[in-house]
Parts: C-alpha cells; sequence; structure tokens
C-alpha cells in the first residue's frame, strides 16, 4: 500500500489525545498513522524495509524484557511479541505506510510499530483488530521506551544487520576476486602508466593487488565503524535520563536484542550522546565514502584498461553481457562499470546529506534520524549489491588480452628508467627523448648517442627485472 | 512488479544480437530489457515515472516525425503511436522494472521503451504480445535515434515537467503564503535577534518578507536554470553527428516535444555539449540546492521562533498537528519543519551526487545520466511537495503569539541603539551595559548615569520609529 | 604581518567598551581589532585581499555620501576619504591581520577597517597614529552603518569585482582558445567513444566544439548570478530595519560604489534578505561549481587524448613544460590538467562548505559570512587562474597527432553503424562482431557474410559521410 | 618570497632535461622549480609548512638510508643530512615557493626539496650555491626514490605529525573542558528539550556530558584512522614495483622516519595501493568531517542556551570577550561559537574535495595529491585551533544562569511524563493540555480533572526524580 493511497471506502474510528479520526478498516494501525499520511504528502519514499524490521525486533525485545520484569500482564506480553515477531517475519509489511519526511525523531513510525503491534494483539486478544484494548499502543507496546530512545537503537538493529549482515560480506566477495585475479596475473608483465602517461613496467597481478588491498582496507574502515553501532539508545526514553524506564531494562533489552540478532549489541554507555548526535552513522556513512572512492578508481581503471575494442587501450577483455548500442550494431560497454561508478556517485551524495542532518542536532535530540536512516541503508544496500553485480557479471569474466599487453610494454620508452643506475638519470633521458623524437627504440638510440653498447642494454633492460626492488 | 520478479512460470523466447533469452509471457518487453532485469540486480530504486512519462514523449514524438517526414511506414508509424501515448497515459507502467543502476547512459531503458512500445504495437497490429515484428524496437520505434541522444532528451523532457510542472508552482504557494503572513504581520513589533543575542527592533512582518524574499529569489534561480533544460539533444544521434538521422529531424522534434508538452522545448545548438555533459542538470541541481539552503533557514527560525511553550522563545504558535510524543503527553512538536529540513539536508546531498556524476563524464557521452536523472527528480519532487506540506500543514495555521512577542522587545537591552546619533556609541554602551549588570532598565540607568533625561530617554527610543531609517 | 606576530615591544593603549588593551605602536588598528587577534588564534588564513580593497570602497562610498548629506563634518570626512583611498591601493594592507576564523558577521574586519581608517585619518588631521579622536571609528567611519549590512556589502563588492573582473574574462579566454581549436580542427576526422569504446566518427573540431559550449554556458551560468551579487545590504544597518540610517543613504551609497567600482550595483530591495541569507553567494558558488564540472570533464578528455606517448591513445600531442618524473628519465606529464583538475575538486568542496554555511543563518542574521567569503573568493580566483594557465601552457600549444588519429579511425568497427539504413541493425551488428571475432575487416566480413558488395561497403561507409545527419 | 614574486635581477643559470633556465642568484632552487614557478601562476596558496617540514624528514631519512647502505658517498651523504636537517628546523622556509595547484603527483614540490638540498649541499661542500654537483638533485638527494613513492609518504608524516601531534591533543583539551563542566554541573537540574520544544528535565551536567562523550567518540575515530596513515609508500618509486630502489630499503627507511619524528611508522605492505589511492588520507578526513558534525552541535547547542540576554533562552552566561557590534552598544555575541562552527562547515567542504580528489585516481598513480594535502592538513589545522579557542575563550569561562534555568523547569508542562506510570499517558495528556490551554499549572489541572490529588502529584512529580531511570 503506497503512502498516499488511504482513500479506502470501510472505516473504523480510532482517537488519539488530538481526538478521532477514521482509518481504514482492514489496517492495524490507528489514529497517529493516519494523521502521518494525511500530513506529510511529501515524496514516495517509505520507510525501508530495514527499519520496519528493526522495530519489530525492538518491539520484541522490550516486551520480552518488560515480561521478564513482570511488568506486562503475561496474556498481554505474548500477544505483543507474538504480533512483533510478524513484523519480523514482514507478515504486515503493507502496515507500515509512513514516509521518510516526517517527524525527525521518528516518532510516528515509532507509534506506527505501536499501533499495528497493538492492533494485531487486539485482534489475537478479543478478535477486533486496531484499538487500543486490551493492548494499548503506548501504555503496553511501548512500555519504559519513548521514541527518542526506540528510533535510534531501530536505527542501530537496522544499520548493524544491512552493513555487518549484507555489505561486509558482498563487499568481501568482490575482494576475494579481486584477490583471486592478482594471483592468476601475477606473471603478466604490463607497462604500468602514471598521470595516464607510458611508465615502468610491473605485472597485471601487482596492479589488481592493489585493488584488492583498497577493498581489504575499506572492509576493515566498515568494521571500525561497528562498534559504535553496536551502541543502543534504548533506555534513555525522552531525553536520555531513562525517566520511567526502570534500572536495568537498557542492558536487559541490548542483551535481548543481541540474542535475537546474532549481532554484539550493548547498551549505549550515554544516552544522552545517543539520543542527541547521530555520529555513529555520520561515522559509518564515511567508511561506505571511502568505499566508494576506492571503487570509483577501481571501476574506472578497469573501463579504462577495457576500452576498446581498437582504438582504446585493450588490454582487458570484459565480459558483453548485453548488446551496448541501440544504434551501434556490435558495440559492447563496461555496463557494470557504469553501474557501480553510478552507485559511488549516490554514496558520495547520500554522505554530504548524512553529513549535514547529522550536523544538526539540537539541545537532547537529532530530529533528523529519518533521512539519516534512508541515506545510510540506501548506501549500504547500493554498495554491496554493486559490488557483488561488478564481481559476477564483470570482474570474475574478465580476461587479459595478453598479445596486447605484450605490444604495448615492450614499445615502451619508459624502460630506460632501468639505466638510471648505470648511466644516470640525464644521460637515460637524453636517450629517451632521442627514440620518442626518431620513432626510434631505446637500444638505437642510446647506442647512437655512444652512451651504451647493444650488450650493456641487453644486460640492463629487462622488464622482468623491473618488477621488483633489485638485491641488496 | 519489482525490478527482481522476474519469476513468472509462463515464459516465450525474445532474442536480441546476444542470442534467445526467455521472457515472462504477460511481459511487453524483450531480450534487452530481460537481460537489464537479470544483469543488474543492484538496490530497488526503478527508473522515476517521470523518466517513462518522458520516454513515451519522446517516441510519440519522433514517430510522429519519422512519419511526417515519410520514413516509417503508415501503420506500423501508428501502432507505434498509439502504443506510446499508453506509455504516457500510465496504462504501461508496470512494464519498466528496470532500476537506476544500469548502463550509464540509459540505454537499458530506451531499449525497454523501445521494446514495450514494439511489443504493445505488435499485438495491435497482429495480435501477438512483445517480438520485433511486424514492428521492430531498433528500426522502427529507435529510427534515426541512439541511446546517446534519446535518453538525455527524455530527462530534460523530464526535468522540466517536474521542474517547471510541478516545483515552481509548488514553491510558488508557499511564497505566497509567506508573503501574506509578511503583510498580515505587518503591525507587529518584535524583539531581532543577530548572533542568536538580542538586537534592534523590526516588525514580524519584514522578519517574514525576508523569508518571502528568499524564495521570490529562489523561484527566480531555478527558472534561470530552465532554458538549458529545454535543449534537446534528439538528432545527435551516437556521438553528436547525427549520423543516420536526416537533417530537419532535430528541429521537426524539439518542436512536436513542445507541441506535446506545453513546453518551449528547443534542439540543443550543439550536440556534442548535449551528449557529453550533463551540465544542465548540474546547473539546475544548483539551483534546487540554493533553494534548500533558504528553506533550511527558513524553517529552522520559524521552529526556533514556536519554541516553547513555556521555556523556548514562544513567539510564533505552530498548529498543532499529531500528538508529538509517544512518552511525554500533551507534546506537540514542530514536525512540517523537521520534514522540510530533512528534505533540504536530501537536496544537498543529491546536489553532491549529481556534482560528482556530471563531472565524470568522457569523450563523446556523459554515462552517469540515471543518477543524474534520479537524483534531480528526487530533489525537484521532494523540494516541492515539501513546500506545499509545509504551507498547509504550518505556515498557514501560524499565529503570532502577541502578548509573548511585545514582552520580550519592551524588556530588551538593544533598544539602547536609538541612542547612538544623540549621545554616542560609547555613552549608550555604557548605559545597556550597566542595566544589564543591575536588572534594570535602560531608562533608569541612563538617568542614573546622568546621560540623559526620562523626557529625552521616551523621546528618543521608541520601538515603532526604530523599525527604518530616520528621515533625512 | 600574520595574525599570529603581535609580540611587538613598543606599544600604545587603545580602548573599547570593554576596556583597554596595548597595541603595537606603529599599528594603526585600534582596541577591537587586537582583541581579535588575542582571541582568535585559529588557522593562518587573514581575510583575503579582495575584501580588504572591498573595505575601503565601502568606507569611502559611505564617507562620500554622508559628506554629501551633510552629516559628516567635512575635515573629518575628507580626511576618512584619503584614508580609504589609502587602503584601496593597498598602502596598509598589512593593517588587515585578522583571520577568516572570527566572528560570523565580520564585525571584526568592520572594525579593523573602521580603526585603521580612523587611525590614519587621525595621523593625518593629528599627527597622532590611531585613537578616536577627531576620527571615532564607530560614530565617524561606520557612521549610519552596522557591521551587518556593512560586511556583505563588502562581500558582494569583493565578488563581482573577482567575478565580473577576473574570473568571467579568464575564462573569456580559455573559452576562445578551445573555440579556435574547434575551428582549426573542423577537418580531422577521428573515432568517436562513447562510454570509453569505439564509436562512430566525429571531427577533432566537433569534439572541441563541445568543450567551447560548455565553457560559453558555463560563463553564461555565472553571468545569471551577478545581478543578486550586484544588490548591496548597505542602509539595513543592524537588522535590515535601516534604524540610524537616514531616508536615501541606501540608494546614494549604492550610486556611489557604483561610481567608484565601475560595476551595476543597487540597493537591495529587501534588507532583511539582504542581511539574513548569504543565497547569492551560495547561487554563485553554485554557478562556478558547474564551471569546475564542465572543466573537470574538458581536462580529463584532453589529457586522455593525449596519453601515451606510446602506450595510450595518443591523438594529441600536449606542450612539453617540465620533466615530468624524478625517476623516469625523459617523462612528460599533463601537469596543467592535473593543475585544473586539483582546482575543480577544491571548488566541489568550497561549494559544499558554502552550502552547509548558508543553510545556517538564524534570524536577522547569517553569522557564517567570513567562511562564504573566503571560499568563493578562493573558487573564483582558483578557477579564473587555472583556466588562463591551462589556456596558455596546454591548451595553445596542443598539436593533433594526425598520423595516429586516422589510423585509429580507419580500424574501428563502429563504421559499421553507417550500414543500419541500408541492411537494418540486425544483420550490421552480425557484420561487426564477426570482423572482431576474426580480427578482419568490416568490409571483409560483410562480404563474406553475404550482407553486401564490395561496391556496396565502399559506397556507404565513408568517414566523412558520417560526420553529420543524412540529407532529408 | 610569494610564488609570483620571481622577478629578482640578478640571476644564474640552471639547467634540466629540457634546458637552461635562469634562477635567482639567491636561491638555492633548480630549474625544475623555476619551471614550475612560471608554469603555474594559479591563486597564491603555497605547499603547508607541514609538508615542507616532512619533506626534509624524508629527504633526511633516505640519505641516512642510503648512507647505512652504502649507497651514497660518505662526504655527499652527510652534506645532504645537513641541507635535510635545516629544511626540517626551518631555516630554508623561503626556499619552497611553490603552490598547491602543480603537478599533482608533487614531482615539483619534490624536486624543489631535491633541488635545494643539493643546491645547499653544493654549498656547504664546494661555496657554491645551487647545481649539480658534487650533489645531484636527482642521483643523490632523490636515491632510490621517485616522486611517486616520495610525496605520499611526506603526506603521510606531513598528516601524523599534524593530527596525532597537534589536532588529538587540542581536541583532548577540549574535551577535558567539557567533562570538567558535565562534573561541575552535575547537580543543576534543567528543562530538557527535545524537537526544540520543552522535555522532562535532565541535569545540565547530564547535557555537557552528551557534549564530552561526542568528542570521546571523535578523538576515538581520529584515532582509528592512524595506523593507516603510518603506513609509508616510500620503496615502491614509480609506479609500486620497487624499480631501482633495493631491497630492505622501505623497512630502513620506515624505521628512520619513525626514529626521526616519533611516530609509529611502518612500510606500506602494499606499494600499489600506496601509490595509485589516497584512501588513507579520505578516511582520515571522513574521521574529521565527524568531528566537525559533532563540534557543530556542541557549539550550537551552546550560543542557543547562552541567547539572550533578555528576549533568548539564557540559561548559560558566555564569556564577553569583545564588543559585539559596531552600531548596537554593549551587545556581546557568542563569537568563539561563530568561529568554530564556521570551521566546521570548511571542513565539511574540504572533506568533499578530499572525497572528489580521492576517487580520481588512474592506474598506478593517484595525482589528486597536492589538493588533497592542502584540504586534510587545513581541516586538522583549524579543528584543532578551534577546540582550544574555544576552550579558552568559551567554554571554560561559561557559568550557569540557575535562578533562570531554575525558573524554566518549574514551569515546564512536560513534567507531566512522571505521571504516566500512575494515570496512564492518555489522562496525562488531558493535564497537561487544560494547563497549556488555561495558563494554569499541571498540579491545579491535574486536580481540577479529578486525576490525582494534590498530595498524589507532590509526591509523583519531582524533578530530582526524573533524571534517571525508576529502581527495578
Amino acid at each position: 500500500m503506497s503512502a498516499q493511497s488511504t482513500g479506502a471506502t470501510a472505516t473504523r474510528s480510532e482517537s488519539d489525545t488530538m481526538g478521532e479520526i477514521q482509518v481504514p478498516a482492514e489496517a492495524y494501525w490507528g489514529a497517529q498513522t493516519q494523521r502521518s499520511l494525511q500530513n506529510f504528502k511529501i515524496g514516495g519514499e517509505t520507510m525501508p524495509p530495514a527499519i520496519v524490521t528493526a522495530l519489530g525486533v525492538q518491539k520484541l525485545a522490550a516486551a520480552r524484557v518488560n515480561l521478564a520484569m513482570g511488568r506486562l500482564p503475561e496474556e498481554i506480553g505474548k500477544a505483543i511479541c507474538q504480533a512483533a515477531e510478524e513484523v519480523i517475519e514482514g507478515r504486515l509489511s503493507d502496515q507500515f505506510p509512513l514516509v521518510v519526511w516526517q517527524t525527525g525523531s521518528g516518532t510516528q513510525s515509532n507509534m506506527n510499530a505501536n499501533e499495528v503491534i497493538a492492533g494485531r494483539a487486539n485482534e489475537i486478544l478479543a478478535g477486533t483488530r486496531g484499538g487500543k484494548s486490551p493492548v494499548h499502543p503506548n501504555d503496553h507496546c511501548n512500555m519504559g521506551q519513548s521514541s527518542n530512545d526506540t528510533f535510534p537503537t531501530v536505527m542501530h538493529i537496522a544499520f548493524v544487520a544491512q552493513i555487518a549482515g549484507e555489505t561486509v560480506p558482498q563487499l568481501g566477495r568482490l575482494h576475494a576476486g579481486l584477490a583471486e585475479k592478482a594471483e592468476a596475473y601475477s606473471d603478466i608483465i604490463k607497462i604500468g602508466r602514471t598521470h595516464l602517461m607510458d611508465a615502468t613496467p610491473l605485472t597485471l597481478g601487482q596492479e589488481f593487488s592493489g585493488y584488492a588491498k583498497q577493498l581489504e582496507n575499506g572492509i576493515e574502515r566498515i568494521e571500525q565503524a561497528l562498534p559504535k553501532l553496536h551502541e543502543l539508545a534504548q533506555g534513555g526514553t525522552a531525553v536520555g535520563t531513562g525517566l520511567n524506564a526502570v534500572e536495568g531494562f537498557a542492558e536487559a533489552f541490548a542483551e535481548e536484542v543481541a540474542k535475537i540478532t546474532g549481532f554484539r549489541f550493548v547498551t549505549a554507555p550515554n544516552k544522552f550522546e545517543a539520543l542527541a548526535s547521530e555520529d555513529a552513522a555520520v561515522q559509518a556513512s564515511g567508511a561506505l565514502n571511502s568505499v566508494a572512492v576506492s571503487l570509483m578508481k577501481i571501476a574506472n581503471d578497469i573501463r579504462l584498461l577495457g576500452s576498446g575494442p581498437r582504438c582504446g587501450l585493450g588490454e582487458l577483455l570484459l565480459p558483453a553481457n548485453e548488446p551496448g548500442s541501440s544504434i551501434m550494431p556490435g558495440k559492447v560497454n563496461p555496463t557494470q562499470a557504469e553501474a557501480i561508478t553510478m552507485v559511488c556517485a549516490q554514496v558520495m551524495g547520500n554522505h554530504t546529506a548524512v553529513t549535514v542532518a547529522g550536523s544538526h542536532g539540537h539541545f537532547e535530540l537529532n530530529v533528523f534520524k529519518p533521512v539519516i536512516a534512508y541515506n545510510l541503508l540506501q548506501s549500504a544496500k547500493l554498495l554491496g549489491d554493486a559490488a557483488v553485480s561488478f564481481l559476477e557479471n564483470c570482474v570474475a569474466g574478465i580476461e587479459p588480452n595478453v598479445e596486447r599487453i605484450t605490444s604495448l610494454m615492450n614499445e615502451s620508452l619508459m624502460l630506460v628508467t632501468a639505466l638510471n643506475p648505470h648511466i644516470g638519470y640525464d644521460n637515460a633521458a637524453k636517450i629517451a627523448k632521442k627514440a620518442y623524437a626518431e620513432h626510434s627504440t631505446l637500444k638505437a638510440a642510446g647506442i647512437a648517442l655512444g652512451l651504451l653498447t647493444e650488450e650493456q642494454f641487453d644486460a640492463w633492460v629487462k622488464p622482468e627485472m623491473m618488477i621488483g626492488p633489485s638485491k641488496a
């Protein structure tokens, strides 16, 4: 159900502290969800599925702890747990119609969850959908909670599920694919390029080892951001003090979430920071941004090395997955590189959005939470998905064009660098310049200049000796 | 139909230059759309609806011109027109399942349109859905076109429809609402604030006139970006030269699009620029970014002025649209200001994405087109929608808290500024400092310091005389 | 004199409303400048020279108008004018030691100007440097002014001087250079490239015409931003109302500034907008950002086309201005392209800074003015300087490598596109694929497939016929 | 000496592989520095001092290792060491006139260092300034090095010196200052604010503890970025292979730099990544960006809490360091908060510049190195300096306005939240709404509604019981 399509004919009446309001009869939600639907007709981006699932996890954990502490009546608590589990399983996903562009605390989505779970629990217990009795959205589903500690908690649960559960392993697969190529290409010597200009040789494997290392580091950077995401705000309630929660609730809750999700969640050491800032999300976005920077470089290199087929560099043959042009027959394009570099641009943009949003907290609460959640989750999903698509549909199928690689390498004037230790930089430069000007070879130019003999040249200039430091 | 759900059981075979592939039997699309679906499982963001509509417009205009030029067989041309009109009307919107993260030229979405329109035209003419005969996706639907000129054309059509057709009038409504308040509040004198500190007075109407002026300027900035968006790349074909198009096609096409849409489209004066750059989109994004900057300031001011109810500034009473807190009973929050400032953060982030993407063109083509389209259209829609929501659910219902405004104004020490021309800056400062230190009034401090008499003070310090320059 | 080096031994005493403070004896400035020096030991970036010059212009214009209105005593006014002229001429530039990171209204730099001009005027009139008598920094130099209208006025004067006076003509020179190349290369047919892959041909002149058009548009975008920069806040005084200014001052002042500078300055129509927002600067920054996007693309293309000399594309020969490597003898690099693309990255970053700063105004004043001035002026100067350097040291000296260009073009498989209208897209694709797979020519493949004769191929595939649309 | 002032009259001739060129007679530099001066007249931002110092460190370490390995003649090596030490000590700082906007590899600054050190060493050994004999800039000063491994090495040395050596301890001081306030204010109960609206109470100490925690986390984030900055590219030479270096050089070099600087430098495990990417700098910039986000929030809070003195929130009294207005006598502004928030905007902008620059590497080298160095070093210096200035001139002198704090807190309607566990959310809301509507107290409204007795209210609503969770 889209955010706007609320024109159902059959309705029932629901109420909140503002009064009564008509709600679609088949909906589980109540008055506050309905008000948000009507008051925020902005865009169409609904709260991300990872947030909805995390709301289920959060309500389940809270109910379990409240039950265990004897604060929630057994029957009510169990019905809440059942309903929350249905949210986690995705069976109520059409009951979360609210858009990202709502209250900046996510209160309306928290109330959406409270109302849907109460509404479903009431159906379980009393046979009537919705309402506030026997299960009350605030007093029972939100017991000991505030949106202000709940929503950042939900965000962290969703972030960890997406980033640690999806993005990191997805990037890990691409890393493995690049590392495999680095290994496989360890004997292919090719021309190096710096400033886009011909430089001294290296192996294609060495070149790919740089890519693999970038990604290995990138994964490490993301992992550095996880500990702060593991910290949960729950227990801070309205302003961080924990008013209306009971001692021990915060710790027990975090433990319960860890049990449900399998991730190492802990209670945040300072709840004021946990509500008022979204610094942990800014940090995580920064880590994803640095991975986007790496992938932009890697994908650009790969498509440049694959450029051609006849008028480009042509060192790599990229898989042909689809016709590339609606007008040029037979054209094949590096479309996977294009998709992933577009994703990188998006992640950089999202990082600006998260940065701006993160900087705007006021006093006890940052009220840019939904836009932060939306951007960070999109970045994490796009980077992970794109990494796998790039791996499966491009990297894995790359073939080196060894003939072309070798021919280019042998023509390069920068092999002259091997002469520095023997004849000095200035003399070596003379040879390179002469060969370039006369379209001749280095050897011919060197001999013509009287700077070396053919034997010396052959002994000194060996590409296979140029791909590592000399023996000490 | 989502981008991924292609697991339909009944299929038919379609082919392209890569060979055969199975397509869902009920789908109108063909081989290339299907390949894209399978090769780009990245995120879930499908091509924006405005792009799909614009694809319909573009195919319709091209077919009409090709018909008029006698290049397209009458029957085939008419069937294409009918199918394209169905795309425009949204009757085939479930036939555009491709995601943004595809080929950077938008080729796959152009082929999606070619295939769906051919597939539907074939159904009209031959009774069988899909296929390439009698209507061929490339030879007929794409006649005289390339994705490289088609997709940027489609982007511009969609941009103008969204920005000129929606965003500008939406912002215009908010501007009118703010200007109305500026008028209505022209007699309410209040304390000014600079550096967040008490300053000299102004009217609440003057304060709102600044907001209105910002928005008026913002709309003008957006309108400055339109002429370049009116320029259409169509006719440049593959690299800008117009190969395989015929002379006159570009001009006739732009005229036809102008007729269909009612906007002033013209053919781009330089097709190489039109394909290789997306500078016009970067400019438009910059204009939206500047509006986001303005709205961030305006919405922040309004929520700060409405802060309280008892411990904030409390000068404005904002409409109470929904309960504000799941834990604090009776709390009402400036949620519309929060929604629109979140939108502003998003627009700033999108602008970074568009900037990065726009800077990455290579040679004859910028291949970051879909990500640019996605971000610019999202920014335009969000800003417009949020402006209307902010107007209707917040600005229109604002009430000044005149009692509070007046009481704060009368307490301010900065009324002392009116004394500068009479006793000099340094003496005036002495009065203000004494009054502040002793928690007394300016008048009492001034008299105690012997710098003026009660009569002088009353004659010189009149807030209503402080809201404009003095007579020359 | 650097911001920090205030440890001069000889001092004199100056005072402000906070009390006395020691100032270096040789300095013209007074107490408030001295306090700022001591309180803001942050970075080393002093207020840009263009701001200092503009402060001189602003004080001169204000004094002239106050004199003309009979508000400033003749002798005092004339001494102020003389001192202000010395500021404009740069003769007092070591008297402006304050850093950018000061009060967000620029008050301290306004007071720096008031104090230095008063201090110099007192020297002229009374023989003693500094002090407040007979010329007072506030009562005379700042007469009818506030920092809050003065500093944004000064910013606009500096922006227009830099952007309209320098950047636009500098970019114009690069535009002319690119247009000249477009003309000169109009007969050189080369391979086009889309997606970095071989595409249909165009002329090198057409390719450069796209660059020239981008820059032409960019200049137009910058010029669109000028009218709002011509609007001066002066006359709004503290909060926009114009308190303590007299009627007519604002208009006369703007006219005077226009006379002094030769630019079309006018008084801002709404002073509340002019103080509280820096939207005009955000817009101008956005225009420079779009030019940076264009130049990033152009410079990247040029260095890629010049890549090699033996293992790259090698279509252009760029001037060799300096040795390129400290280790690789004879290496020459596209260093001018590197400098200008680094400038582009900086301009994009500065635009983010300006965007963030512009969005943070509060009530009657934006207090991020110095950081906005710093970034916008840096962007304008860097873009202009880099454009000229790129022109003079790179673009002007480019030579096409015609031999290489022609050889690549003739090998391309994408000439096959010319066959579409004759044998259809699908058949043409077969030819291209066969030629690619068999390393043969298109002609050979086409004949072997029986799709055309040698005569047909020669008649249909002519690069010189592929660089424009066909006759209708 | 500025980048442009090269018009000295007395000159001498120097040469490089391009030929002869005139150099100012008093300069130590040679031909390549001179060429850069003439070819890059862009902006005025010279290479940051931290880079110059680091160049000295790098040349010293390389010479020492080459001496130890017996590759550099004793006399020459020692003279190089002496000259390099003079660079480190800043005695040759006017010999580094090159601007940031040069070759993207920093080659010209590396050659600047090679030439100046050779030129000074020649003076030491032969009495003549400059030249290439007996000490040669390339063969001796650059022995076993390339700009491509040298410049990123120099950047990392400068980054660690600035960030670990300056920024982290500077931020640590601000953290300590905030933590001290958190401790000192632990008994002052005040109103909380969420969404800028009155919320439940907390202590002023708790509020400051959130700030302190943000900064503590921020320092940790910066420290996470250090290990990758400790990795040095040296030994990779031109493309990462280490050609012309000898085995063991890389490791010995890193050890030597660690010894010289006292920081834990190691040789980079993959030299291809170390040359081709600047990911470590992007990561560090991201960490500084997250600190800027935190400080923007903290400084905004502090100036909002200090707003007034009579018409704002007025809970804090900020130190009055200077007159705040050139027109409003007695005005005092939160200028330190303004300076640091402007710095935060700059750091966010710099992060965009670094992100863009970092994403643009090509093949074996990222050639946006100088712009990355410039931005990261500026961000690090500004953040650190601003933190100390903010601490010393603002935070340390903050005084709580206890009277005002207490009066506001007692008026708040959100104390009603304490009633939730006793009478339920809906009843509590009724009380708050009635009190708000009737301008009465919660107690009066509760009794009038018959929802509680005076005794109950007094027992249940105690601010001092509302600043933590209840006993389990």
